[in-house]
């Protein structure tokens, strides 16, 4: 191992906290996860983040910076998260500056979904672009974007929220009142409930349990025509958002990561071809659709890489 | 006047191309009007353009640039136009080289609508601001984005199309088969045909002349139900990108021109109500929705303060 620097990458989720030491976009030892229903407010939870923390530097002395992925809002020079929907007691929570005073070393917090986008962009498929867009498809949709060789943040570093935009401007209202956001259409939950009718509709009822988009990939990988269609409207409703970015940012490539991002071409296949046939010639035939490099581990990974590149090191190696 | 620079701005329609001299903003003559018809292919028309520029040159020797907005998609580092619908034999035009060519000035070559939101964002409404989106609302909707200080070109140079991203993923198929695409709801004609209808259907049929955008605007003003009700819906649809642009960009402002957003009010009122009650906590409250400075004349102030930047000088001034 060379004398590049070590980061520790913190991936802090609505159920358990990962906390990772990562050597150039390689996660090398993983601590215990930290679960957060354990704790009822944000300053015991913090310090116990550190006790981890300090495990892992007695380990790896050369550990230069801590960056950590949040579960929602971020004001990133700050550091101050905003709020969580599913932690409890975490208001207005200045992270950044605990997590420095406890640790000494510099720290960096960030919008999850950006640390996912990020890892992708310095560290996995979208490696040396400079208009990328990034989703992580799941329970709900995260977002990245990169404009110019930089990561957008907007002026409250609110923006890259692909999935609270709207694919149907008289659709239901969304977790912040925004009719037809794309994450109540093609979360993992709608797209079970989408299966779920159809199989019932097809005469062919399935328990919900077997309707989830793990069993719907099995399924279409089997030729099953329901699960097939599916997919594909799945895809029709996603391309929209896609288009969007496309005629706004003219990305060089879109990367699609999380759960459902799994089910691969059958996902893929379709929506090339809805997401193309929207789009015009001056641009689409340089659009390239990605699936992420990287998994469960993205959300460290980018944490990492960014604090790295934020505490002033190179991390375009 | 001071020693500062003057430059040509150009602004090419689909019918004429308008001329004129700017002096940090200020058009100070408008040469006479070319009509794009009486050419049947471009290079005819651009040396008309050059005779223009020859004529405004030998009364105002100190122009140091000449900027064009062109009605369509442009490569923007080589200036070549890639297609004009409206106009003959524009397909590949290297409009930059042959201006450069004929007036020995250094010639910038933009999209009109990045014009228009160049012009806003450098002399206009958005002055001094970081991350900006610019509407220009007409038959079509155009627009332009800027992101860290910086006008957002995209990949291909194809970026800001606001008025073909999507608000329904079922809708109609738009002019590059982008279902639901923004310009086919709020465009003039759609909203007069929306306007038309609905007085119809009322029992109070008005010639489809008598609802155009500019009458619906003195009838809104008299209290008339039906028009207000057609400005809100007008707004609820206009809404739906905006609050896009807004999760996907988090600007400090939107800017909203051309014919359509001289409705004033009748059309701010709604979308201010629209568009908050779909935006988080975390960055509606600073968030502008203004009107822009400029009119007509946009296109020629953009074209110019552009020129003007990329040949060298400061036009932050």
């Amino acid at each position: 191992m060379s004398d590049l620097p070590l980061a520790i990458g913190i991936d802090f989720g609505g159920t358990s906290v990962k906390t990772g030491v990562l050597y150039r976009g390689n996660l090398i030892e993983e601590a215990p996860r930290i679960e957060t229903q354990n704790f009822e407010s944000a300053h015991p939870l913090i310090e116990r983040i550190h006790e981890t923390i300090k495990d892992l530097r007695s380990k790896h002395p050369r550990i230069e910076a801590i960056g950590v992925g949040m579960p929602g809002f971020v004001d990133f020079p700050t550091g101050m998260v905003h709020n969580l929907t599913n932690v409890k007691g975490w208001q207005r929570i200045y992270l950044k500056r605990e997590l420095n005073q406890l640790s000494n070393l510099p720290v960096t917090v960030e919008n999850d979904a950006n640390c996912m986008a990020y890892a992708e962009w310095k560290r996995g498929s979208g490696r040396g672009m400079n208009h990328l867009v990034a989703l992580t498809l799941g329970t709900g949709v995260g977002g990245g974007i990169v404009v110019d060789g930089r990561m957008v943040r907007g002026a409250d570093f609110v923006a890259g929220e692909l999935g609270q935009t709207s694919i149907d401007y008289q659709g239901p209202d969304g977790a912040y009142g925004n009719r037809g956001s794309l994450e109540d259409y093609v979360g993992n939950q709608q797209i079970t409930d989408l299966a779920h009718a159809a199989y019932f509709e097809a005469g062919n009822p399935r328990e919900r349990s077997e309707c989830d988009p793990a069993h719907l990939s099995i399924l279409g990988q089997q030729g099953d025509k329901i699960a097939l269609s599916i997919w594909d409207k799945v895809a029709k409703m996603l391309s929209t958002s896609l288009m969007n970015c496309c005629w706004l940012l003219n990305p060089e490539a879109i990367i699609l990561g999380g759960g459902v991002a799994k089910a691969g071409s059958l996902l893929f296949d379709p929506l090339e071809k809805h997401l193309r046939a929207q789009l015009s010639p001056a641009f689409k035939e340089n659009l390239r659709l990605l699936p992420a490099r990287f998994g469960n581990e993205a959300g460290m990974v980018g944490a990492a890489t960014l604090a790295l590149e934020e505490a002033g090191f190179n991390v375009d190696d």
